[in-house]
C-alpha cells in the first residue's frame, strides 16, 4: 500500500506487562519509529495501570514526533484471558485486581482513539507472522518463554482464538503429571519445567544442594537480581551445572514442540521471550533435536523451528498489526 | 437440497482398519441405507486388501439394492498419514507394506466411481461433526479411544489437517515423559496411558502380580480374546481391579482433554473410538471432571466433552461426508 500524508497513518502497539509496558509508534508499513518503556506498577491499582498505559502511548507518540491525532488506532496485548469484541480483560493474574477490566473503553476515554485489546502472546505471534515471516505461512505456533509460557496460534493464515478467545495456552499442557507443581495447582505444566521461573528455581535448588556455579560468583550466594542473561554468561565461561540446567528446560521445550507440531502440524514454530532472546544460542539446537525425536515420523517434514529475531519488540510489532487491522 | 431421482444421489464410505473393513452406503442426506464387513488380512499384501475395500463396497452398495452406477463417489479413512490431494496413504503403521499407496488411484481403476481418501481420525471426526452435531459447532476436537488414540479436529467449521495433513496426532502427545513405553519409541504419550492396549496391558501386568479380577473367571487366567466390553461387564458385577484401571485411564483421557482445550479452545470435544464406545457410562464422569481439574480457568466455560453415539459407524458416515463434499 501507497503510504499517503493522511493524518492518521501511524499506529500505536503496546505491550502490558506484569513488570513493564512497552509501547512502539509504527507506520502502516509496520515500521518502528518511536517506542517508550514505562513500569507497571500494577499495586496501584487497575485505574492508575491504565493511565500509565496511555501515558506510555503518549510518550512513544512524542518519540515519534508525532500528536495523539496522527494515530489512527492502538493495539494493546494484555498478559491474560480477553474478550476481544468487547475489549475486556476477563483475568490476568499477574496484574492485581485485574478481573473483568473494559481496558478498550478505559484506555479510549482517555486517548479518544479507537483500541483493539487481545491476549498478549496471541499479539506477539501475529507480530511475528507479519512482521518477521516473510514466506506468510499458512500455520505457525508461537512459543514464548519468559517468566512463564505461552502461545499463539496462526491457522488458515490467521490469528487463531479459537471458542473461548483462549486458544494457545500452552504454558499449562501437562507434560509431566508426576512433576513439579505449577503456580495453577497442577503437576508438571510446561512453564513448570521449562519457564525462566522453573529454571531459576532449578538452579537455586541446586546452589542449595551444593552445586558450583560461576553464578554465584557473579551475583553473590543468594543470586539476587537474576537474569536470563546471566545464565548465558555463565555458560559460556564454561559453567557446566547451568548448561545442564538449560540443556533440561530446553529438552522440555523440544517436547512441548513435538506435541504442538503432532496435534496442530504447522508450517513454521517460532520461539520468542526474553529466555530465547537471552539463550536462542544456547538452547535452539537441542529443543529442534528434541522435538525431532519426540514428533511422529512424517509430522515434521518440512516444518521450520526457528527463533524470533523480534525479542522484546514482537508485543509492540503485533499490537500495531492489530490496530492497522481493526482501523481499516 | 432436494433430492432427486439422479442416478448418483448415493455415496459409500469406507473405514479401513489394520483388522476389519467396514463400509456404508449413505443417501446424499447422510442417511445409513446398506453396510457391510469384511477382515482386512492385511497380510495378503496391499494389492489384496485394496481389492477387499472394493469387495467391501460392492458388498455395501449390493446389501442397499443399488448399484455401483448409482454412487457418485466412494470416500475412505485410512489409519495413517495420508496425502489428500493424491489420494496416496504415505504410512499406516498397523498394515505390513502400506508405504507410499496409491489408495484412491487403485480403487478407481477398480470401482470406476471417484475416491477420496483421508485420515480415519480425521473422517470420523468430520462425521461426528456434520451427522450427530446438531449445532455445528466452529470448532471440535474428536479423541477416538481403541487399539491407539487418534484426533481429528474440526476449526472454523471445517477439518483441518494443517501443513504436513497430519494434525490430530494426539496419540502421541507426551503427558508423562517418564512414563510408560510408548509403541513409537518415546515414554508416557496419551495413547501409551489411555489406549485399550495400555487399559489390558495394565490389566494382564496386575493379574500376573496377583491382583484378583472376575475378567479371569470369564476369559480364562491367560485373559485370552479380553474386549473393552468384557472390562464393561467385570465393573457393573463390582470388579474394583478393573474399575481401578479403567478409572486410571479415565483421568489420562481428561488430562489429554485439558491439554487439547488449553491449546485449542474447542466449542465441543467429542470423544468416540471402541473404548469410548463400550466403557463411556464407566469413564466420562471422570474425564470431564478431570479435564475440568487441568484446564485453565476460562478456558472450560461453555465447552461441551460428549461420547460420541455413533460408535464404529463414525468412519464411514465420515466417508459418505467426505465423498458427498468431493464430488459436489
Amino acid at each position: 500500500m501507497a503510504e499517503t500524508s493522511s493524518k492518521t497513518e501511524y499506529y500505536v502497539g503496546v505491550d502490558l506487562g506484569g513488570t513493564k509496558i512497552l509501547s512502539g509508534v509504527f507506520k502502516s508499513s509496520i515500521e518502528c519509529i518511536g517506542t517508550a518503556k514505562l513500569s507497571t506498577k500494577s499495586q496501584r491499582g487497575v485505574e492508575a495501570v491504565i493511565e500509565r498505559v496511555a501515558r506510555c502511548v503518549r510518550e512513544a507518540v512524542d518519540e515519534a514526533d508525532l500528536t495523539l491525532k496522527q494515530v489512527a488506532g492502538v493495539g494493546i496485548g494484555a498478559p491474560g484471558a480477553v474478550n476481544f469484541a468487547e475489549g475486556r480483560v476477563i483475568f490476568a493474574p499477574n496484574m492485581e485486581g485485574w478481573k473483568d477490566v473494559p481496558l478498550k473503553k478505559g484506555l479510549e476515554k482517555i486517548l479518544e482513539v479507537p483500541v483493539f485489546v487481545e491476549n498478549d502472546c496471541n499479539i506477539a505471534a501475529l507480530g511475528v507472522h507479519v512482521a518477521e515471516l516473510k514466506a506468510k505461512p499458512k500455520s505457525m505456533v508461537g512459543i514464548f518463554v519468559g517468566t512463564g509460557i505461552g502461545g499463539g496460534l496462526v491457522i488458515n493464515g490467521d490469528l487463531y482464538a479459537g471458542f473461548n478467545h483462549t486458544a494457545g495456552e500452552i504454558g499449562h499442557m501437562v507434560l509431566d503429571v508426576n512433576g513439579p507443581k505449577c503456580g495453577c495447582g497442577n503437576k508438571g505444566c510446561f512453564e513448570a519445567l521449562a519457564s525462566r521461573t522453573a529454571i531459576f528455581q532449578q538452579i537455586k535448588a541446586g546452589v542449595k544442594d551444593g552445586e558450583k556455579t560461576l553464578l554465584t560468583d557473579m551475583l553473590g550466594d543468594d543470586l539476587s537480581d537474576m537474569r536470563s542473561g546471566d545464565l548465558r554468561k555463565a555458560i559460556r565461561r564454561g559453567d557446566k551445572f547451568v548448561d545442564k540446567v538449560v540443556e533440561g528446560a530446553a529438552e522440555y521445550i523440544g517436547i512441548g514442540v513435538a506435541n504442538l507440531v503432532n496435534i496442530l502440524s504447522p508450517e513454521v514454530v517460532v520461539l520468542g521471550g526474553g529466555v530465547m532472546e537471552a539463550l536462542a544460542d544456547e538452547m535452539m539446537s537441542v529443543v529442534v533435536e528434541t522435538a525431532k525425536d519426540y514428533a511422529m515420523p512424517g509430522t515434521m517434514k518440512g516444518v521450520e523451528i526457528i527463533a524470533s529475531k523480534l525479542g522484546d519488540s514482537a508485543g509492540i510489532t503485533g499490537g500495531a498489526v492489530l490496530a492497522r487491522r481493526g482501523t481499516k
